[in-house]
């Protein structure tokens, strides 16, 4: 069954151009919960072939971000205050999957965290990253 | 005149694919410092046409980076342990231009800043980042 | 049961005078798990009255740093290298429960996390705080 | 000559009973900043005799919430949202310094660093703490 946001959170996801770049999708939603999911692709490695920390972050970030939206009324949006991530082990396998969740939702601030794993080509996954920030909820230009 | 650094840093930020992917170079370096910029890519965006707060991230951390290693001797390398971001502005113009420092080079930690700018097409500049984090010293594989 | 650190844990804790001076004790320990409890004193206050936050980053930092000496060796100690906090509501109440948990316990660096809870008279617990940081394993002086 | 804020948040610091059981003085104020100066006191102490990183901490988060009220409208307080540390080295010596500083003041966040120093008896600093963190602006109770 589809969450009630999930059409307006999938017109703003695909506006995310970096999104597409990368590849990544909404696998799935909840109130208060985002996962995205994004291959690990050779033109986004860092100096040692691993995913870069940047793509780590981008989708840690933005999981965490549709979390909050699931939680706000239509219309609104949310902008990344600011983001803590600690990285845990190198991005390394063919995928990444961010889980996002709402630890709580005020009316002025919206704290989050998120997790980050890779999964191996055998479905293994492991934990890389962990992260903590606050979204801030705005009104659309 | 060229930092002793230079020649190494050079090649390790040619091995980042994301760098490249997202037009990024290394603009400056000195001792304990980095400056990196890059385009404002159109495939690059978040969800209202400004750049995603991934990119800003990846720029900051990767500048902050290699800040350290202009301090660490030949031969070793470092990895971000932990970063943190607090997003000021959107990443809108032309460019934007990651200066990463060294705050303290300890033997086992090395903590940094970095701040990233956006800069317009007359060349006007604007603070949209601040980092603070801990890179780690490593021995490469 | 008592766990096979609480021994040495507990040593190390009565060495700490501001954990003695805000009358924290520790009240659970288990692997990769440390909970701390102190009263809200009235010395201990910010600006209207509420805990200083201060006294809710020292609880949820020092579960944090003990969770991880849990699962460290005999005769080695941890220090914290850094810690982010995000605070959720005032500390109001009488006592504030601070819940340290290990994400990631490597060689190097301990990735911890903690919470941190405000109790009414009446038992009620709230969330106040969420902290994520790092310990760094050290041999003592 | 006195800052115009002086008397407003003088009277503000004088309710904060922790900084008085720390011994804490604002020791400089202008705009945008503030700086805070206590003594290491004994019962304030970790595991190994140094300042306890909660004192830092609720040191330097205390000038970075002052900065920001340097730059509000009388009748306006702020409250942390958000405080990263990184501890640079143990706090030890007679007096910590924390000299905070607004990054940037939004009408709904202001973003501080602050950095804090230990002083010891001959005078020499060391700098052992820097912060990053978030306020937000209040309407008094």
């Amino acid at each position: 069954m589809m969450h009630p946001a999930q059409t307006r959170i999938g017109a703003s996801f695909a506006t995310q151009t970096m999104m597409r770049t990368i590849g990544a999708e909404i696998t799935a939603l909840a109130d208060g919960r985002c996962e995205i999911t994004a291959p690990l692709l050779p033109e986004m490695g860092q100096q040692h072939g691993a995913g870069h920390a940047g793509v780590t972050f981008a989708l840690g970030d933005t999981a965490a971000g549709y979390a909050a939206l699931t939680l706000m009324e239509p219309g609104r949006e949310v902008m990344t205050a600011e983001m803590k991530i600690n990285l845990l082990a190198p991005a390394v396998g063919v995928r990444l999957i961010a889980s996002g969740r709402v630890v709580k939702a005020g009316r002025r601030l919206v704290v989050v965290t998120a997790e980050v794993e890779a999964e191996a080509a055998d479905g293994a996954r492991r934990l890389i990253a962990v992260l903590q920030g606050t979204m801030v909820p705005v009104d659309p230009a």
